[in-house]
């Protein structure tokens, strides 16, 4: 790609933007509410996000239009020697922009944040109804080694 | 079980009692230290834990012994309208009282923990080689819908 994609941390502006692209996507049209004005909940959220040092939301942004998001999460644990894992999850692509590599470039950028960040692992868990995700990761170097068990409260 | 089984978060007191257990496993043993004096890693991770109030590491404790251990990590997500994940790591029980139900009540405290925290959602990767580990998940409701990815660094 000859564009230049920049990363940073997301800002309150950014967030409707952001619950748009979580919104525009085969399982995320179910569950979010992207509405205007935005639903209380998801800046509640933004700001329990932003303001957790251990905690990172993440855009890219090609010329001041933002055309992906992550969430990186670095947790510190016992396991491993105490070594610090980061978890990336909610990663979305603008639908325009699909194809174009830009999820690479996500994780990638993730990949290298943990890095500086000191952690030994970087972890995610994709839903097993994403048959192309699983490809995805796979090409990058993450392996299938586990099993993701989740439980609705 | 008429024994009383207590849990409690976790003090330095108890590290190495604990990091004991975490290497007394098939997987553990091959990357845990459980040296006297406990190396500093330990207790560095330990400290990262305890000051972050979106983890909590955990005890159970039968007649002031610890018996079991967990960590739950607790995290705001902007995805699912803006909820909160709970996250089940590190999942060990002494190797004396295995099989007498300890793990099971270890996950049913993570639970009700994760709902008195307003989680929307418990989450847990287990490792494809520990089978029994994940006929123990399922039959305690969780269900396998996701791949756990991991890459080390």
């Amino acid at each position: 790609m000859d564009r230049e994609i920049k990363f940073r941390i997301a800002t309150e502006q950014d967030l409707e933007r952001i619950v748009e692209m979580l919104a525009d996507d085969a399982l995320g049209s179910k569950r979010e509410r992207y509405e205007q004005p935005l639903p209380n909940c998801y800046i509640k959220a933004f700001h329990a996000i932003s303001s957790d040092p251990n905690n990172e939301l993440v855009v890219a942004c090609c010329e001041n239009e933002i055309i992906g998001v992550q969430q990186i999460t670095f947790t510190p644990y016992l396991t491993h020697q105490g070594g610090w894992r980061a978890t990336i999850e909610g990663v979305r692509t603008s639908s325009s922009e699909r194809g174009r590599g830009i999820g690479t470039e996500l994780i990638r950028w993730a990949i290298n944040r943990a890095k500086e960040r000191g952690c030994h692992l970087v972890q995610l868990t994709t839903d097993k109804k994403r048959k192309d995700a699983l490809r995805f990761y796979e090409r990058l170097g993450f392996k299938a080694t586990h099993e993701g068990l989740k439980m609705k409260l």
